[in-house]
């Protein structure tokens, strides 16, 4: 039995056949005007420092952690995004400068205010990020040391963009870098992301740059509708992080942009950097997509198809079997009511569950599909017309070891 | 800085401390009037088959999984507990009866009629509970074949009971029984459980006798109250079972008991089997207890307390790392306001945070409260006077490997 194309969309491929922009080799520094400059501060034994600065006052947004337990630089840059303008960005890995108390507030404003004095731009123009070790106070003078090397290396190149995106990984095992064209405009982006992946904004550090003319409002509502498609639908261990953030910056010098082609730049972009950082999740071998379709809301399918991402069990389970029982128990839990004898389940395109029984199927095929490094199920309950697609990965010994060892 | 014991409670020490009753060595067929018998059916190479009876019909009562995917038996069951009446229970491991669509509840039917005619009595007064593979059909003929062999065999004898607890078992390395004497009146329990544990009730499996005199409504009433404090509790792995049910049955052949003196029994029978879950969590090798304490409701510290036991960051660093960071951001994200900076955590005695800020701490007393086999920790919110105690254990490399091989 084939599922139709119609209620079955690959989200991302669908953007990407109606795209009205162009990728390209690059990251954060790809739109003019944005330079960026990364240096070994001593926090750890790599890179982990990085200023990302722009030659003109941006306009500019950010999305925030919802975790209630929040790391210090988070405060100090949400404070300041509320004026919707900035103009440099530092960040440090190695110390998230989180569980650090008021000293913690102190550092983060002190971190800024160094910045702005090697740059020569105003204090609360400054935004400020950390990630790393949580509980331990950050070593300021280090950082403060290492900005001192700073504003003579701020460079343009793609080169210096991906060693700054080298300077903000933690446990990830790969760089996360992306940029498109459109028209006129570029937009630019890296991120980081492996452990305490489950955004509800945000458990991860995404940094967008781009040379289109936007105000600030407009990044703003943009930054959310896409993110509520991308980084909102991925978990690694359904751990929200407390220090993460998606910030947006746009410094105007190309020029207005058509919203309608940068709103799907944007999905585009988010998307892709969510993609990367599951398929870079600690330890994970394989990505886990779920399409919930037949659903009476998105919130319901979302519901669903997150149980099934988060369930332990699934995830240990999902490279190496079949697990309609576990992946029915995982819907079953999310709080969603629906008739367990309604609902269709399909591996690819191979129907496995119908009218609550599993059913016969071709057992090579089967084996194919467990053995590709993605697996693509989908659930159709039948009820309504909303749909949600979320991304997840399996639970490996690795996983295990990584965080029996990392301190946070 | 010591805790007040006024606002720490170790709530099953209370239970003890202030008991009416005397634990016994012993299982379900402690309580007079109740039998056993069980035996290795086929359905899996080892035990797999038993039957629990009742001299006279008894007023029974059971709780079930809020799973919104039930497995047969749990259907047909429920059915039959609406009259609150029963006489024999008939339970199979190897094989769950679950995902087989309208077969599946013809099988569970059957299994309840030839146990009824085995045993003589009223097909409507059978209930049926089956553990163990998802999605295969029911292996009927054997189960039928296997009931032939089960009358002769029943017993009260506490080597039946013990049988009968390894009969139930599944992942579990455990058998998990316990017995208690009230009065002139005496309570029997068996329980089974290891993965898929994540009550909400139920996750597993506890089947309870008595030979008190109570109405099923008062039964019913008394072991909601019980569940809530102990088996709703605890998580292994944050999955809820589509299979799981507590079941009691009271014959009234010792006569009345003292209401408040049953309840604080059962609660400690609950309390102790969800306890020999956790300590029996698939590839666990530590327990976490986590007190919430100083919540404004009773319900906010049990999310905060879940969220806590339910995190993959928190269950894979906790047997060898000090880890608030991990605390704070699991309790952040469980959905309840809270002031970061109000927030003091202990390690077992040892205030490891507060103000917002990791303290010194004693090295020495530290490693050792970390190579105890059992962690306890405390988090006082300082918000009102409401409390939870939650259960989780650690997730180690053999659950992974135990859920990659067994299929579900």
């Amino acid at each position: 039995m084939k599922k139709q194309s119609k209620i079955f969309p690959d989200k991302s491929k669908e953007i990407v056949k109606n795209k009205n922009f162009k990728i390209i080799q690059h990251g954060v520094t790809a739109p003019s005007g944005f330079m960026v400059s990364s240096a070994n501060a001593g926090i750890r034994n790599r890179r982990d420092l990085m200023v990302l600065y722009s030659d003109v006052v941006c306009n500019a947004s950010g999305v925030f952690t919802t975790n209630k337990v929040k790391g210090a630089p988070i405060i100090v840059t949400m404070e300041k995004l509320k004026k919707g303008r900035a103009q440099a960005l530092v960040v440090n890995s190695g110390n998230s400068n989180v569980l650090t108390g008021v000293q913690g507030i102190k550092d983060a404003k002190a971190m800024c205010v160094a910045t702005a004095n090697e740059l020569g731009i105003k204090e609360d123009k400054v935004l400020v990020c950390s990630t790393g070790v949580i509980g331990k106070k950050l070593p300021i003078d280090k950082i403060k040391s290492g900005l001192k090397k700073i504003k003579i290396k701020l460079s343009n190149s793609k080169v210096s963009a991906h060693e700054a995106a080298q300077a903000i990984m933690t446990t990830d095992l790969v760089t996360k870098e992306i940029a498109v064209t459109i028209d006129n405009v570029t937009i630019g982006a890296m991120a980081k992301g492996s452990g305490m992946i489950h955004p509800n904004m945000g458990t991860m550090l995404c940094f967008i740059t781009t040379d289109a003319d936007l105000t600030s409002r407009e990044l703003s509502e943009m930054l959310k509708k896409s993110i509520a498609k991308s980084f909102n639908m991925i978990s690694v261990d359904s751990d929200t992080s407390t220090s993460d953030a998606v910030i947006i910056m746009a410094n105007g010098t190309k020029g207005k942009v058509d919203i309608g082609k940068f709103q799907s730049a944007l999905d585009y972009i988010c998307l892709e950097m969510a993609k990367k950082i599951i398929r870079d999740g600690e330890g994970a071998s394989k990505v886990l997509e779920v399409n919930v379709v037949g659903c009476k809301t998105e919130s319901d399918a979302e519901k669903i198809g997150k149980s099934i991402i988060n369930s332990l069990l699934v995830k240990a389970g999902f490279p190496t079997q079949l697990i309609p029982g576990r992946m029915f128990a995982a819907a079953g839990s999310a709080g969603v009511a629906f008739d367990q004898n309604a609902v269709d389940l399909y591996y690819e395109d191979e129907l496995i569950v119908t009218k609550g029984k599993v059913v016969k199927y071709d057992k090579e095929k089967m084996q194919n599909i467990l053995d590709n490094v993605k697996l693509n199920v989908t659930l159709d309950f039948r009820l309504g017309t909303k749909s949600a697609t979320v991304y997840g990965c399996d639970l490996t010994y690795d996983y295990v070891k990584i965080n029996r060892e990392y301190y946070t």
